[in-house]
């Protein structure tokens, strides 16, 4: 199928930074055929009319837990603990695969609604956010979190069904995977290592929580006598490609380890602040040359898994933070919420901007919203004053899954209903607030 | 007209401090005449269902230039005194008072899509803000901004025109008209004390910026020995009911004055962190018991006039810089965004909550979208999930302004076609960013 964008407005990544340009955009076979000049075998089926409208590559969600979604809002004002051992961890308990299943339909739904096109999940229960991402046309990156101590039993089955998982949808290629050791504190130093061999061997990427708590801290410190970033570097998990979530309690030399490996991270400002972690130094990370990528983390901390909430808080704390300005432009933030997550995941080559050869993943703003009026610096609009809503029309692989606000590849009335079935199921129905 | 809102759920605010109940609304005569029981003599032009709907009270937007709006995403990434000094007042001299009056027409299409009902507007050009409320069915407290040195002509004309504004909107109630002196660096001493002992007279309150950047605090030390908080309660701007947005840089002494003279805080979060300002000490100033409330500042400092957006960070960022998680519940962020503001404009028994004998100013979202799905802590969900695209309903005055998205009270596409035409006359159409 041909999908020519006339005349349109485009974010394109250049030497120079990001820019904006009006051009033809030709889609064919799944990727970006050409920019500007027709291709000799282009045929359109489908033409999108490009006034008022501005293409920018989807966003990547670099840090999700998509199927603790129907999470949302349960657990809110509380102590990191207390949110996470209080509350989350026993509503899990609770949980089905079927509820997991749909949980991921209601994230990538709203992704989807928001403009993000790939998503790095970290997830307790496979076969289901694959399955999700499978059907809904979305593209993600699947981790199996990985909990255990030592040799033990329970951590061999959750590495081996990791290994079932992405041979079971080895078909997607919309689909990749990583592992995802969860954290220092629910892996212990041995199991790390292991986990880190196997990466090795299966050449696999790393998907880790780091370095998020003070209370991980003072536990690494008590038990390891060092930090989060020195326990993992030692067990290995940064000898493949690897991705630290949150990094808010890093000091210099945790800095230089993460450049010296060439560790993604990725920052998650609206969980850390949300959960009273604090703010984690993006600017110093920046300066340094680390690849920083953007996420939301999982709806039970967030609670909104938009892209563009995400972006916008990462333009103005840091700002806030240092008390400069010029602090993390609009023009480093959207690179920060593609390109980076590309990166962070391996797949520059593939997707994250807007290039010729590229994966078709785009979102498709519709200029005529407060937001984006009067038109004009349309970068620091993405940054400042969007909130996600004014995304029209998202292509994912070559493929428009949502036109005009409707999601095509998913049934959003079904998975609403499905929201209130698990509400009732957890108890939570009538519970006043 | 008679409209029910039938068997919603909504927003109370109660002594045992908000809850969410489910009953039916009764709106005629522009006020909230029942809630539960249909008086005798009502009758429905108009019934809503109910059904996966949330009323809550209309948010107040305290602090705002709307007529700004005109200037979105013109200067960012800046220092605030090259922001203000070098580009945003540049552009100011250019503007027309048609400009002026399409910014405001702008700023309030924007703010009813995000559920905002009435808005603190401090404006440099009369007759046209206040054209563009009366007009579209807003409700706002219209301040004539005023700039002056001691007992210049300028400083007077600029009295004087905030006293025929006042005259010439008498017949429009939902119109109220404060004193706007500027901040302590665009008035001296002697002129804030005119605008101080007219105010007493005419009986108005006054809205002034006051101690939002640090060279705003360097310069008031050095001409005048003392902090901005200081200085305006010296010139008796204090004994009067006042407003003061930002106070980023407040000391123990200045929260005790702010305490004592009953005067109300706007805080603007994303104003103050984009501009580098940093951040207020909210959680102090609600502890010491000074009425807080929220705004957005103008769309040239934001970019967003989303109380929404506002409420997100208010709840987010406090929490990140105390470390503590509990800092700023959802719960207070919305009583801030709405009775708080109500409070500072003097406006408490007429709006500012669901109530009955209040207006009914009101916001009516739609729980069917991922934000509120599943549909549990409805007051988390405003805070933390929800981006403001979720508002379906505006009713202002008893009046439905907005329905199913549309403004049916204002022309969204006539301003849109004016933002193209100012962004040609100010040279910025072409401008590549
Ligand atoms: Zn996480
Ligand atoms: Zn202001």
């Amino acid at each position: 199928m041909g999908i020519l964008l006339k005349n349109i407005q485009m974010l394109l990544y250049t030497e120079k930074g990001p820019v904006v340009k009006r051009d033809n955009i030709y889609i064919e076979d799944r990727i970006i055929k050409a920019i500007g000049e027709r291709p000799d075998t282009f045929s359109e089926d489908k033409v999108i009319d490009g006034t008022d409208r501005f293409a920018i590559p989807g966003m990547i969600n670099a840090h999700t837990h998509s199927y603790m979604a129907f999470l949302r809002n349960v657990a809110d004002d509380l102590s990191f603990m207390d949110w996470l051992f209080g509350t989350i961890d026993p509503l899990e308990q609770k949980m089905s695969s079927e509820d997991a299943y749909w949980g991921a339909n209601l994230a990538i739904l709203e992704m989807m609604k928001s403009g993000t096109t790939c998503f790095n999940d970290m997830q307790m229960n496979i076969h289901q956010t694959t399955r999700a991402v499978k059907e809904s046309g979305m593209r993600a990156v699947i981790c199996r979190g990985l909990v255990g101590s030592g040799n033990d039993e329970a951590g061999r089955i959750r590495l081996n069904e990791a290994y079932e998982e992405r041979e079971a949808f080895k078909d997607c290629d919309r689909l990749n995977f990583f592992l995802g050791p969860h954290a220092p504190y629910t892996c212990d130093e041995e199991y790390l290592k292991i986990v880190a061999s196997e990466a090795k061997k299966e050449k696999m990427g790393i998907h880790i929580h780091l370095a998020e708590s003070l209370s991980e801290m003072e536990g690494c410190a008590e038990k390891y006598h060092c930090t989060p970033i020195e326990l993992a570097e030692r067990c290995g998990l940064f000898d493949v490609p690897a991705i630290a979530a949150h990094c808010v309690n890093v000091n210099d030399g945790d800095l230089d380890i993460l450049k010296e490996k060439n560790v993604s991270v990725v920052t998650n400002p609206a969980s850390n602040m949300k959960l009273g972690n604090g703010f984690a130094p993006v600017a110093k990370m920046l300066e340094k040359g680390i690849n920083v990528c953007l996420g939301t983390d999982g709806a039970a901390s967030n609670n909104s898994l938009n892209m563009f909430h995400e972006m916008n808080l990462l333009s103005l704390i840091h700002k806030g933070v240092a008390k400069v300005p010029q602090c993390i432009s609009a023009k480093e933030a959207i690179q920060i919420a593609t390109i980076n997550g590309a990166k962070a995941l391996g797949l520059e080559q593939q997707i994250g901007s807007i290039e010729v050869g590229k994966k078709a993943d785009l979102a498709i703003i519709n200029l005529r919203t407060p937001s984006f009026m009067p038109k004009n610096n349309l970068i620091a609009g993405l940054a400042y004053s969007a909130n996600g809503s004014e995304v029209e029309t998202v292509i994912i692989d070559g493929t428009i899954t949502m036109e005009n606000r409707n999601v095509l590849t998913m049934d959003e009335e079904r998975i609403y209903f499905e929201m209130d079935q698990i509400l009732k199921k957890m108890g939570l129905e009538n519970k006043v607030y």
